[in-house]
Parts: C-alpha cells; sequence; structure tokens
C-alpha cells in the first residue's frame, strides 16, 4: 500500500495534456528553474522587507506587495527560514479573497449559489480540481484553490439564504473565529487556554441567569452542536438516576423510558439509540396541531409505561421545534416530572434564543424548573457554527458522569486551581475553542443587540406571516401566527388550485416545493427548506435568523416561489 | 429572571469609577455625542471609499486607513447600510494583530505564555474585562478585546512549545480554517456545502487506501475529536454484531465486553460508560514495559470472558499510545479478533499519521485488517484543531447505525444524488467543516510534505533520546529507542542522585516534575508534560510534533530543566 501511496503519480509534470485536463494553472518549470527563481525571490523577498515593511510603534507593519506565488511552496511559509514576507504577503492575498467573499455576500446583485452536481464538481469545473496529490502545489495554485472554493460554495450569510436554522455572516463573529484558529488551541485544561476557559465559565454562567436559575448557578459546557448536546442531557438524567451504569453499563438499570414530541429533533432518537436505551423506548408524544405537546398525553403515556413495568426517567420538552417552531408547554410538563420524578431537558437548540427578548422570553416559560437545557447559540443568536451549550442545573453531575481522571492531562499537582481544567467533564478529549466568537459577539452587540436581532427576526417573521396568510394560492400549514420565525405554508400553482382535496392533489402537491426549490437552486437566486410532517406532503419551512434580511428579501422570496411555481 | 438579565447595568456609564476599576478603555461619550461621531465618521467613511478602494481587475481593493474605532459599533458592520468601508478596516485592523501574532509565534524571542492564575485573570489584568455587559462595547475596544486574549493565551505555535500531541501553527492550515469560518457552513447536507462534502470524500479515501484497504473502499467521517471518533467505533461495532441494540437497547444483547490495553487512551473508557457498556466491562490488557499489548494476555482474557458467559466483541489496539507512544502488535492482536470473531479498532488518533511515512509506517503493520481506524491529522500531521476521522472498512454501517431519516434536512426527492448527503451517517447533526485546512494542506505539502514532517520528528525524537539516554541526572522511563516521538524520562536534581531506591526517593521525585514545570509556566520559556504511569512516579513526556522545532529547541529544553532542576 506504500507503493500505492507513492508510486501513482497523479500529475505527471511531462504531460501537459493531462495536465491541462486536470486543469493545472501553474507553470511546470522544471525543478532546476524553480530553485533558481526561488532563490532569486527570496533575494528580492529579503530586500522587500524593507518595502513592504513599515515600523509603526515598535510593531512591523506589513503592506501588501504584488508577489509572485507561482513559484512559492507551503515549505518556502515559516517556520521556514526568512519566510516571514513570503509567509505575510500570503495571508495579506488570502485575506483579500475573503474580504471580497465577505463584501459580496451581503451584494443583493450576487447569487446565493451557483450550483453543480456532484459529478460535475467531481470531474472538475474550469480547472477545479479536488483529487489531492503526492507532490506539493505551488501557493499561486492554493489562492486558486481557496478562490474555487468559494466560488462553488453556498453563500449562508447572504441575505436571501433562508434554508437552515443557522444563517448569517455576523463579522465579529468572524473576527471570532478568525482568531480562534490563529490561537489553535484546546479547551481540555486552563494551562493552553487559560483565556478561553475562563470565557467558557462566564459565558455559561451567564446563559443560565438568564435561564433563571439562582446566581446563575449550576454546570455547563459547550459542545459540538445540538445533538451532543441533548446526548449529555440523557446520560447526565442516566447518571442522576442510575450512576452505576457508568460501571456496570444498562444491565444495571430497570427498564427505562424516554420520552419527547412527535415533532421534537431527531438527536433525541439519535442519543437513545448511541446510549443503550433503543429507540423504541423512546415514546412518542402526540401533539396540538401547531405542534405543541399535549401534556395529558405524556402522563397518561408515562402512566401506561409503569404499568407495563417500565420506568420513566426523562421527558424532553422542546422549545421551538425544527420545523413548526412550537414551543412545548414547559411549566405543564415539568409539574409531571415533578410528580413522577424524571428528568425534565428542556432542548432549546433552536428556540433558546428567545430568552434574550424581554418580549418574547415567556415562551419559554418554566425553563428556570429544567434540569438540563439545550441552547444553541449559533441558531438564533447569529454565532458563526459551531456554537452549542448545554447547561445542567446541578453541580457535579457533569463531572461524576463523565470523569475518567486522565493522568496525563489532568493532573491534581499543577501550580493553578485544577477546578479551572474542564476537560473531564466532557466526552470528548480535545476540545475545539467554541466560546470565543460568542464571547466576542456579545462584548460588541451587549445583551440588547441579540435582543433587538431576536425581535426584528420575529418581527420579520410575522410580516411574512401577513403577507402570504390570506394570498391567493397559499395555505399555511397550520392556523394562528408562528411562536417562532417558521412559517410553514404551501404554495399552490393555479393548476391546482380548482382542484377537490384528495390523493390526486395530495401527490401533485407534494412534488411542488422540490421542484421549485430545484430550481431556486439552478438559478441560485434564493433558498428556503421545505419538508413533509407527518401526513402532510412537502410544504415549505420559511425560517428568519439572517441578520442581514430585511422585508424587500421575503418579499423578492415570494416573488421567487411564484416565479417558480406558476407554470407547475 | 427577565428583569435580572436587564436590571443590572454592569458598566454604569455615569461612574467613571466603575469604569476604571473594570478597566474600560473606551471614553464614556454620550449618546448624542456618540451619535453625532458616528454620523460624521459616515460621511468620511463614504467618501474614503473612493480613496481607500482601488478598483483592480474589476475588484475592489481594499487598503488599510488610520481608522477611528471608538465610535463604531458591531452595528455599524455589514449587513448594516454603507457598512462596507467600516468592515473593511475593522477586518484588516484584525489582521494586523493576527499577523503580528502569527510573526511572534515563530520568534524564539518572545514568550511561550504569560502565566497568570485564573483568580489574577477574572480579576481583570491591565483592563482586561472578561465580564459581559448588557449594552455594546466599541469596536475599538473589541480590538483591545482580541489583542488581550493573544497576549494571555499560549502560543501553541512557538517553537518550543511541546505540551501536547497537537503543536504548531501550520500556515497553510491556518488560511484553511479562516476560510472555512467565512464559509460558515455545514457538512450535513451536499446542498449547503458541495465542495466540503466532495473534498471529505475524496479526503476519507484518500486515507483509507494508504490504510490499505483494496481501493480504498469503505466508509468514515471526520468527527470532533479522537474521543468521539473511538465513540463511533465502538457503536459501529455494536450495530455490527447487534443491531438490534439500536432499536431495543443494550438488554437485546448479551453481555457484551470489551478489550483495551492499560496504557490506550481513556476516551475507550468515557464510550464504555456512555454508550452503556459499563467501563468495568472493559477489560484492560497487559503490556510489555515499553507499552505494547501483550496479545497472550487478550487471548486469555478472551477465553476467561466466555467461559464467564460474557460475549467478547471488540478490541482496541493503539497505534502510537498517549504518555509512550507504543504500538500495539497489530498482526498479532487481529489474528485473536479473527479467531474469536471480534471486531478490531485501532485507535491511530496519535501514531495513523507514521502511515504517511516509508520509513515509520510498518509501525501499523496490519491497520489494513483493521474493522476501524481512528486518525487524527490535527496531531502528527499538523493540522488545526480539530481533525478527526474515524474510517469504517465495511460501507454501510455508518448510516445502519445512525440513520434515523430526518425528513426536514434528508429529503429524498431532491434534485440531486442524495448519497452525498452525509448527515445522516452522523451522531451529530449539524458539523463543522473539519475538512479544507487538511484538504488545502494537502495539496500544498503533498503527501511528500506530510512524510517530511513526520520523517523530521521522528528524527528529532531521536536526537533527543540520544543525547540523554546516558546524560547525567536522566533516567528513560523505558529502554530502547521510543516507537513515536515520545520521549519518557526523570530528571533527578543532584540532591537526589545519590539516593538509594525506596520510598523516600520516589516521593522526591514524583515532586519534581511539577516543579520545573510550574518554573517553566512562570518563565514562559517552553512547555512540556509530565505525568505519573502506573507504578511510575511523575515523569516527564516529551513529544514532538511542532514543525518549528529544531534541534536547538531539544537543547534549549534541556538546559531549561536542568535550570529550573538544579536546586531541587
Amino acid at each position: 500500500s506504500a507503493a500505492n501511496m507513492y508510486g501513482k503519480c497523479n500529475h505527471p509534470a511531462d504531460s501537459s495534456s493531462s495536465c491541462k485536463r486536470l486543469g493545472f494553472l501553474q507553470k511546470n518549470n522544471s525543478l532546476e528553474e524553480r530553485s533558481r527563481i526561488v532563490t532569486s525571490f527570496k533575494e528580492r523577498a529579503a530586500k522587500n522587507l524593507q518595502l513592504s515593511c513599515d515600523n509603526v510603534g515598535g510593531e512591523a507593519r506589513f503592506r501588501r506587495t504584488e508577489t509572485d506565488f507561482s513559484n512559492l511552496f507551503a515549505r518556502d511559509l515559516l517556520p521556514a527560514k526568512n519566510g516571514e514576507e513570503q509567509t505575510m504577503q500570503f495571508l495579506l492575498e488570502v485575506v483579500e479573497i475573503l474580504t471580497n467573499y465577505v463584501r459580496k455576500t451581503f451584494d443583493r446583485s450576487t447569487k446565493v449559489l451557483d450550483f453543480h452536481h456532484p459529478h460535475q464538481l467531481l470531474e472538475g469545473m474550469e480547472g477545479f480540481n479536488l483529487e489531492l496529490s503526492d507532490q506539493p502545489e505551488s501557493l499561486e495554485q492554493i489562492l486558486v484553490d481557496c478562490r474555487d472554493t468559494l466560488k462553488y460554495g453556498v453563500r449562508t450569510g447572504h441575505p436571501r439564504f433562508f434554508n437552515q436554522l443557522s444563517t448569517g455572516l455576523d463579522i465579529v463573529g468572524l473576527v471570532g473565529e478568525w482568531l480562534t484558529s490563529t490561537a489553535n488551541t484546546n479547551m481540555f485544561t486552563y494551562e493552553i487556554a487559560p483565556v478561553f476557559v475562563l470565557m467558557e465559565q462566564l459565558t455559561l454562567k451567564k446563559m443560565r441567569e438568564i435561564v433563571g436559575w439562582p446566581e446563575g448557578e449550576g454546570d455547563g459546557i459547550f459542545s459540538p452542536g445540538g445533538a451532543i448536546s441533548n446526548m449529555y442531557s440523557v446520560m447526565i438524567a442516566r447518571y442522576k438516576y442510575f450512576p452505576e451504569v457508568k460501571t456496570k453499563g444498562m444491565a444495571a438499570a430497570p427498564r427505562l423510558v424516554l420520552f419527547t414530541s412527535e415533532h421534537s429533533h431527531y438527536s433525541i432518537k439519535k442519543a437513545s439509540a448511541a446510549l443503550g436505551f433503543g429507540t423504541e423506548n423512546l415514546i412518542l408524544l402526540k401533539t396540538d396541531e401547531r405542534g405543541r405537546v399535549i401534556p395529558a398525553d405524556l402522563e397518561a403515556k408515562v402512566i401506561e409505561a409503569k404499568q407495563k413495568g417500565y420506568v420513566p426517567m426523562f421527558v424532553n420538552a422542546t422549545a421551538g421545534t425544527t420545523v413548526y417552531g412550537a414551543f412545548d408547554p414547559i411549566n405543564e410538563i415539568a409539574d409531571i416530572c415533578e410528580k413522577y420524578n424524571m428528568w425534565l431537558h428542556v432542548d432549546g437548540a433552536w428556540g433558546g434564543g428567545l430568552l434574550m427578548s424581554r418580549k418574547h422570553r415567556h415562551k419559554l416559560n418554566g425553563v428556570e424548573r429544567a434540569n438540563s437545557v439545550t441552547w444553541n447559540p449559533h441558531k438564533m443568536m447569529g454565532v458563526p457554527l459551531q456554537c452549542s451549550a448545554i447547561l445542567v442545573r446541578e453541580r457535579g453531575l457533569l463531572q461524576g458522569c463523565n470523569s475518567m481522571c486522565a493522568g496525563y492531562l489532568f493532573q491534581q499537582d499543577k501550580q493553578y486551581d485544577v477546578a479551572y481544567d474542564t476537560g473531564d467533564k466532557a466526552i470528548q478529549c480535545g476540545r475545539h475553542v467554541d466560546i470565543f466568537k460568542f464571547w466576542l459577539m456579545w462584548k460588541a452587540k451587549g445583551t440588547v443587540g441579540f435582543e433587538q436581532h431576536i425581535d426584528k427576526c420575529l418581527d420579520l417573521s410575522a410580516y411574512l406571516y401577513n403577507k402570504i396568510k390570506n394570498r391567493e394560492g397559499y395555505e399555511m400549514v397550520f392556523n394562528g401566527e408562528p411562536q417562532h420565525t417558521n412559517v410553514c405554508f404551501w404554495y399552490l400553482p393555479p393548476s391546482l388550485r380548482g382542484l377537490p382535496d384528495g390523493e390526486e392533489r395530495r401527490e401533485r402537491l407534494h412534488k411542488v416545493a422540490p421542484k421549485i426549490k430545484a430550481m431556486m437552486m439552478e438559478s441560485g437566486t434564493t433558498m428556503v427548506g421545505y419538508q413533509p410532517q407527518g401526513e402532510k406532503v412537502n410544504f415549505f419551512r420559511m425560517v428568519i435568523s439572517n441578520p442581514a434580511a430585511t422585508r424587500s428579501d421575503i418579499d423578492f422570496l415570494i416573488e421567487e416561489i411564484e416565479r417558480f411555481g406558476n407554470d407547475l
């Protein structure tokens, strides 16, 4: 296999036709010639250092100069000797590419995406070759690759990108990510991430205060997304009630059941499977027509499970369901959890952000009674991906549940207070720094800035709802103003409007949203999600979390739906 | 709790003493005055647009100009109207901070860290205030926060940072991360991450080829770190042998046991706890004195478990243990796995990188017989954190194990080949783009570039080993040249050298490494890890993965150990 690795030359330098086919842009200079050019460049670069670098207040300040990257390679960058000038010029050239992308992201005259099928991209678009090679490519080619990667991607920050719960490109958040990757460290110990560890602690405490736990007491951690945060909640609940499962496995526990709504996120089901409960022991609760759990159904199913000899252990209440944006009635669910001694988790991955709004936080009334809460700032609060927190009311459980006391990381004889080494709380070992961008955004916007963003998004969704609720050709999936920014609707092309309700209409309507969506993507003008739900055929789910979106973008979406859908 | 949120003003603008105490640098202009200044700036900025922006080849090109950020706020940045100039100037100012940090990272005259205790940072260092506030702070303050965050952090890319398995700051990898965060998308569907999804597929295939699976067949996914990758391996093994556990839970399986070495990473134990096996059902295998599993011990323990009525299901062989850098004998373990029908996982989180080296890959001989492999490019291959892959030999298992068929994301009626929607393979829902930086580094270095890096690191560790193995005051923790870059040793201060072996010597020696490490951190000159292992008292574990490290840095480390340790 070593031969296989190195034996195959993907880009023979002697075959110009092959290179052309593979779309290489760099010139194939002979090695000798390259070496000569590089030497000459380096001499020039050493001189340029004076030219392109001012000394301002003791700090060298680099200016971007025209640089020939075609004969420079990764090995010429720092830590290479005399690599500083090349490194700075390369970084500044990349920044030029990125800032241009940022500017275009907010420019409505650009497309949201330039759609291509997988086979098209795999075949190589205008020289964009995705295959990896044995030999290095020039930095010029690397810059081309960066441009192409952005060109064929999707502008998730574009004012007309509505496709996911996470949208937008927050500039301060972006700056936070750039700094985070430059710092390139790991959250597991205070030793190598002192500032980030403290930022995480302070931010988690602030979030717990906002949830409403006295003095912000409790615990928590940032995890790689809402699914993992929800998985934490199930693990911690199990540890609380049956700590011996940690050492003895599920065999040490009685037959446990978990509850969540039919409309809840599939991650609760994933956790049931992964943690050894089994998806059949996750009992789905009925919802009302707006997607909210019916508390009486929970109590009936708890009683039924107990009668069958199961032990009800965990209830997930969703604050902002994925499709309808529904908020389960937390207080009524909390009453039942208290009565039957069950763990109450609130999945606020999507709806948690509303806690920042004095106007909308009542939708989560009762959240302070939860034992744990998932809250993803990377959704409604516009923080770049990924940023998800699991908050736990009782201290010590996270540590107790996950601690394995690894001696090589969590030495107890360090010179600082090792309570700040948070790694043993996690199911991860190394953990990415997700906190800084969020902390920096909070500093820059203030709590009030998040509130304004959230209120604005909810206003926009009310605008959309009011615009289409009585508009010809539209049917709402459920009645009444949405609780979150989710607006769910069918668009009926004129050809369907006269059809009586029945199988034919259902079948044809089911195909409308996918067709419109496909045309939107091909034209690249906007993106919005669709899906079926239960018995309901495909409908659009419009969500607004994008800070760049305005009423005119909502109007545009409706125009596009009608433009593409009119003749279906 | 809403009142609690907004009622408490952390930074009253009318209390200058309070502001001073909290270390605020911005001037507290009245709102009116601020508004006036911002308006005036915006007018100026609109003019500046012409001044600071050249039009080169149709692309606007921004030049950094002196900008007053003290009266600019996050709300003045894009998507704000006329926010382009401010946004570009703010981004360029941040880039100035980051590029200065990059240059200093590689400068041996700078410190690795500027150590402070948690309480010192929490009290506020020279105005660095970590507390979050309700009101926004100026962009000037945000820039100060960025500088302070870097100032009080740890330079993990510094040539003398040896503290973790992940070290170094690869410039191309850094560029990859900057681009990734600018693109800010999610790996779960081809729809919104077309290029990254394809890059992941091609890179995983290449990694499987290098593992040695025919034609690179199989499956895999990038996960948030080696612990999660290892957790995947246990989940998939369970699904392969007992697929009904997914629906019915662990109650549907017999009493299962797993095997791993005493020296293996604690993540296998975490997975046993989390997935419902129980840590007691993870059986630890004896190792030889160099930390390698003794295959006969595995077979004996398998037979013993079977006799007790347990079903042996899973064996983890470590390729590169965390502390000793030992490689378990994979072929002999594979023989036993085949004989007893057990899943063979190879945890190559640390050692997987050696597969890229023709000289060193023999240490993983037999890896092609594994059912799954963990391989973290963010360790030995110098890719920025996080970048970890779980590779699986049999196709379909990842999907079968984790799929929940969420209709709102993985619609089957999309216009493109939905086999490219990889999200349902994951235990996550949203998934960070970890592939791009790795793909870009591979392009830029080529396979040969990774090989050179790995060979160089192993050469350096051989240099260290040869330097200290017979040096006065040093004792090696195990005999013989290390298999990986881990060099484990005790430093004995002169005061200990004459002591006979016994409890007093052990106790005193146990305290040496922590003391030297504490002094290193206080002085900020270098960082290296230490830990006890089994019966062995605290020793240094030197690891080399840092591309910036040279022999002189190794020499420096030894000088520092002796400087700090001489008088202990």
